[in-house]
Formats: structure tokens, C-alpha cells, sequence
């Protein structure tokens, strides 16, 4: 019934008895005594389609609150939330992943006590954290699993790292799946099949199947960066020949854009390149916008090599959505339409007949979500009524 | 519960009462009640874990019998079986699909008429009809939806055509999601996430995930053959270059073993193309058991195209197992090993590590099988206590 509150924000007492299937008057006696012992709390009025309104609960928010932690590859992010995922307080800096778990997590910890201060919050405040890597993930360890961008991180254990000034639990996650959890919860699972593809240093794909993130028989699920898509491409550190991460992630776009600098072939690119001695997705996109020909074409050629991909993706798992993001979304409009138009051009028109492909609609914020979102949940499943 | 007693063949009612949930003495009563209205039957006994022995039980054969319709591109069976999923009879026979529903429907409804007979059972003893159809199917409406190898039967409804001489539900799926509902009921949920990939005239995929079968957002979830496997290869009927249906499935095998006999490549192949004017993947897998070399080469070529398709699929989906079926499986067991090889050289490491590839263990029964659990099953969540 909590996982049920949780997963129905701003959804009335008499929706919410149509979702859990009891009466509405068992419903009312069960809020009622939850509201009691202030496991829940009103959250004020809301108009209901019969024009009554019609009163919405929430959990409560005096039960604690959640921290929310998002490792990429390169940045680190974490943020003090409450159990309806507002952020309380958040803090995001450049982090390169590959310095290891000591270092990194040294950093998050001090992170995490500078943000409950902040908020004027002890860390016995904290119910759950919820921690998103972008490596692959054994969901019931918390332990990550030859992670190929972060091999240091290899059977380490986040999860212990945070025991000793953490009474709270700790899940882990692969970035990418929580991604797909935290727009799962914003669509309070209106879409039941969707995919969600990150493109950032590598790329990696978050699934939904049935309403429920789908994380595969080993945990590795949506492992689609090394998916081939020209048998000529490029080598891949994964040692196979052209996989889309070697072609169209992060790295490969910056070579890309870098090439098209020296070479003269764009001098927005060039100037970019002087000012700030390296080019990102983002340049790309500020140079697309001013009719860069060069930025264009790489656009395009990144679309169409992601576009491929999901083409065989989108074949396979017939989702009805597909959300982009990640790094790659600064690379503006363009990028988009030349990712369906690859994708409408190699599905088949009954996988595409009413396929959405979109910018993930909660941006950057999906993993932090996710990460509040997976805290929330795996809390509430072991809930011991604690205050 | 009767959905759960028909999942647990052979299941005694003690480990039933774990499945469901509920008392051992709830159950027992309920066991009995079920008994005693002739829904249920006692199925012998059997050798418990602890020495004792248990009574098992199953949905009464009392009840009525189900058909089952597999329809390939090339052949037609249509069986008689038991709640419990004995054949009691079955006839398979050549059929071209494309001859459209009209012939084909006439020639299905003349034998089930005809099996029915030989077991002295009338039509109104028919509880469920399950038929599966080599395209894809809007299982709500029971209509297939642009189906490539059979053009005439677009939005046909195959489930009204039988509804004059039948009572009973009909019941229509793709035949590829058919073999996957067979095996499931064969493992009984042993395992949660599982593919099944079809290699016939065409190449599909069934797909098993969180337990159930999943049929995507449109109902084309699974449909693999377009993939891209050679972005210089041929030109398939779809209209896209180098998919996996064009280069690996039955015609294209065909196609090779005849080239290999005319160019006197391979004496064997050359033998039986005399013999019969045309080659299918059995002669190709005759002619490799006898050492032919150019039989061998052609196996490899396909079983590392499919294997290339399946690495991205296995990447994507990481299900516990590939389950290979359709006519392909003739070729023996060195085309599973080319598959094998070319998977695991292109998916990843956590990926295949605990990845079996293997044939389908029901063979040539799992489209008919699966035909007969969908009947079963569907029948059974709308069943209103008839006899």
C-alpha cells in the first residue's frame, strides 16, 4: 500500500482505491490510520474529473529523507531528497570515475555531509541512499561487475563503503536503469514498455518491460554500446570492430569534431577548440545552431550510427517509447531527427507505427531521480516502522 | 489457482500449496472442492522429496480436449490435445501460406474435423482452440497486422472464422511467441528470461521476460530477420540491405546449397539436387555429416550470421538462454557451434558468461505445444464452470 502511495504522486484517495483494488472505504480506513501513525500525510487539495475535489496523500515527509547519488564517467552528483523527490539540496563537479573507488567515494561521502548540514539534517535523518554507476551491476550484492569504463571499481562494494556513518540502506544500480526507474515513477507507469538510451562516455540502454525495469539474467541487460554497426568500423576497447560506442559516444564525437577543427573545415569548431583546448557534444551543437556545415555532418553521422543501433534494438523489443539521454542530448534538435530518420528507415513499419523517440522529458535529473526513486522503493519493501 | 495447477504438471499438492501461497490445509480443501466438481483429477502418486509419497493433480481430462493449429510458411499441423497437453492426435502437412486464408483456413478446419473424428470426440467437446501464424498478430483483436510472408491475410480474423463450427474460444498468436509459451510451460517458470529464435523461411524471435511472454507495444516484439548483419549485403524484401532473414534463413540456404551443386563444389549436394530438383537445410546438414566441405563452409557462413544477429540481441536482452528452433536445426550440431563461436566472440563477457545456446528442447512440437498451453490458459481466465 506504501509502494502503491509512493508510486501515485498527486493521485486522489478515490483513484488511488481504484489502483489498489480495494474499496473506496477500506481505502479511507487504511489512509486514515496511516495518516495516524504518520506514515503518510495530506498534501492538500486536488480537482477531481467529477468537479469535487477530492484530497491527495503522499508519504511523509517528516519520515526522513533520501540521498541520491549519480556517477558518470565523468561528473559525480549527489542530492538530499524528499520521499516525494523534491530536491532538497544538490551538488554536481567534474569526477573521473576512473581514479577509483577510494578516491571517488571519499569525495561523495564528504558531499553527502556538506548537503544534510546544509539542509540542517543529521545523517540518522537519512532512510535509503540510492547510488547509480555507469557499469554493470549484480543488483542483489550492490557489487559492480567487470566494469568496463571503471575496471578499479571491479567486485567493490558500494554498498559496504557507506555502512559505518549510514544506519540507513544503500542500493546500487547501473546509471542507465535507474534512469529508466526515474521516468517510470514521473509516468507512474503509464508506459509499460519503453527504453531509455544514455550516450555519454559510453552508451547504455535502460529497460522497461511489463512496468518494471527489466535488468537481464546477469544484471547486463541494455548493453548496447557494442552493438556492431559496421563490420569495417573502428576497433572498440571491447576488442570488437565497430561498435556504436566506438563510433558515436562521447570520445569518438570530440575526435570527430577535433579532426573537422584542425582540418579547417570548421572554424567555429577551431575557435572552441583554441579558447577551451578540447571540444565536447555540446560545441558540436552551439556550432550546429550557426549553420556549421562540418558540426552538421558529424550530427548527422552520429545519428545515423545511434539511429542503426536502435533500429535493431527497436526490431527486437517493440517499445512504444524511447528516451534519449545523457551528454549527447546538447547536441540539439538536428541529432533527434537524424536518429528516427535512420531508425524509422530501418524498422519495420509495425515497430514504428506509433514509436515516440524523445529527449529524456526530466533531462539531466532522470539519474538523480532514479537513484531517489530506487531509495524510496527498496526502503519501503523492508519498511520496519521505524519513527 | 487453476491457472496454477495447469503451470505445475506433475507438481504435488504439497509443493502446490508453496506455489499458490496459501495453508497446506487451504489448499487441500480447495483441492478437494475442485475434485469434487470434476474440474480437477488425481494424477497417481508420486515420490515426494521426503520419502512420503504425495498425491499430484491436474485440470481434469473430463473437461474437454483443446486444439492446437501451428502454421508455418510451408506446413500446417493441427493436433487434438488433452488439458495436460498429450497429443491425442496430429497431422502435419505441406502448406503454402500464401495461398491466402480462404484455401488454407479450409484445409485446417477440414482436418480438425477429421482428427476429431478418429478420436470419436464431437466439436462441442472442443474447450479451446489455439492457432499460431508466421507474422504478427494484434493478440487483442486475434488479426494479423502487415504480415511479410503472407500478404492475403492482413487484418483477416482468423479467431471469427472458426466461430460457426466452434463454440469454444479461438485463440491466435504468433508462432514464434507460441514456441516460447511451450517451453515455459515445459520449464514451468524455471527460468524467467529466455529467447526462442524460429529459423525457417523466415527468422523470428520469442521472447520470454519477468516470466511471461512478451509481445512488445504493437505486438511485433521478436521480429529479429530484418536486423543488419552486412551493411553491403543484399538486398532483402523488406527493401534494407545485408538483414540477417536475407543471408541466413531457408531460402537463403537453399540458395548457396544450389550454387555449391551447380558450381561442382560439393558431389553430395549435386547428388540430392538430381535427386529431388531442390536442396533445404536437412540435405545441407546430410551432406556436412559426411564430411562435405562446401555443406561445412555454407553451415559456418550461416550459423556466424545468425550468431552475429544473436550477439546483439544477447547484448541487449541478457537472457538466460537462446533456444534455436524451426527447420534450421537439421543442419546439425555444427551450425550450433558456428552460433556459439560468433556470439560469444561478439557479446559481452558478463553477458554470456552463465549464456546457453541450445536447440529447442520440444523440437518440432513447441509451436503445436505452445498452441495448446495459449488455448488452455486463455480458457481458463475466462472459464465460467462449464461442465
Amino acid at each position: 500500500m506504501l509502494q502503491t502511495i509512493f508510486w501515485s504522486v498527486g493521485v486522489s484517495r478515490f483513484a488511488l482505491s481504484d489502483r489498489l483494488a480495494f474499496s473506496k472505504s477500506k481505502t479511507n480506513a487504511l489512509v486514515a490510520s496511516l495518516l495516524d501513525v504518520g506514515l503518510l500525510e495530506e498534501t492538500g487539495l486536488q480537482d477531481s474529473t467529477g468537479g469535487r475535489r477530492a484530497e491527495t496523500v503522499q508519504i511523509s515527509t517528516r519520515l526522513g529523507v533520501l540521498i541520491g547519488v549519480d556517477l558518470g564517467a565523468t561528473s559525480l552528483e549527489v542530492a538530499i531528497l524528499q520521499p516525494n523527490m523534491q530536491v532538497l539540496a544538490r551538488h554536481t563537479e567534474p569526477a573521473d570515475v576512473r581514479a577509483g573507488p577510494g578516491v571517488v567515494l571519499a569525495r561523495v561521502r564528504a558531499l553527502m555531509g556538506q548537503l544534510l548540514q546544509q539542509c540542517k539534517l543529521a545523517s540518522k535523518q537519512v532512510i535509503g541512499i540510492g547510488i547509480g554507476v555507469p557499469g554493470p551491476v549484480d543488483f542483489e550484492s550492490g557489487q559492480l561487475v567487470n566494469p568496463p569504463l571503471m575496471p578499479a571499481w571491479d567486485s567493490f562494494s558500494v554498498r559496504d563503503y557507506f555502512k559505518e556513518e549510514y544506519a540507513a540502506p544503500v542500493f546500487v544500480d547501473n546509471d542507465v536503469n535507474l534512469m529508466a526507474l526515474g521516468e517510470l515513477w514521473r509516468l507512474q507507469h503509464s508506459l509499460q514498455n519503453f527504453l531509455v538510451i544514455k550516450v555519454g562516455t559510453g552508451i547504455g540502454c535502460g529497460i522497461v518491460c511489463h512496468g518494471e525495469v527489466y535488468r537481464g539474467a546477469n544484471g547486463s541487460a541494455g548493453d548496447v554500446g557494442h552493438i556492431c554497426v559496421d563490420t569495417e568500423g573502428p576497433r572498440c576497447h571491447c576488442g570488437n570492430l565497430g561498435c556504436v560506442e566506438a563510433m558515436a559516444a562521447g570520445p569518438a564525437i570530440a575526435r570527430m569534431a577535433t579532426q573537422a577543427a584542425q582540418d579547417g573545415q570548421s572554424p567555429a569548431l577551431a575557435a572552441s577548440l583554441q579558447e577551451r583546448g578540447t571540444l565536447t557534444p555540446e560545441d558540436v551543437g552551439q556550432a550546429s545552431r550557426n549553420g556549421d556545415a562540418a558540426a552538421n555532418a558529424i550530427i548527422q553521422q552520429v545519428g545515423a550510427k545511434i539511429g542503426q543501433m536502435l533500429a535493431s534494438v527497436v526490431n527486437f523489443f517493440n517499445p512504444s517509447h524511447v528516451f534519449i539521454g545523457g551528454g549527447i542530448t546538447r547536441m540539439g534538435p538536428l541529432f533527434l531527427a537524424s536518429v528516427r530518420q535512420s531508425v524509422y528507415q530501418r524498422s519495420l513499419a509495425l515497430s514504428t507505427r506509433h514509436l515516440e523517440i524523445q529527449y529524456t522529458p526530466l533531462a539531466e535529473q532522470a539519474g538523480l531521480v532514479g537513484a531517489g526513486v530506487l531509495a524510496m522503493q527498496e526502503t519501503l519493501k523492508t519498511w520496519k516502522g521505524r519513527p
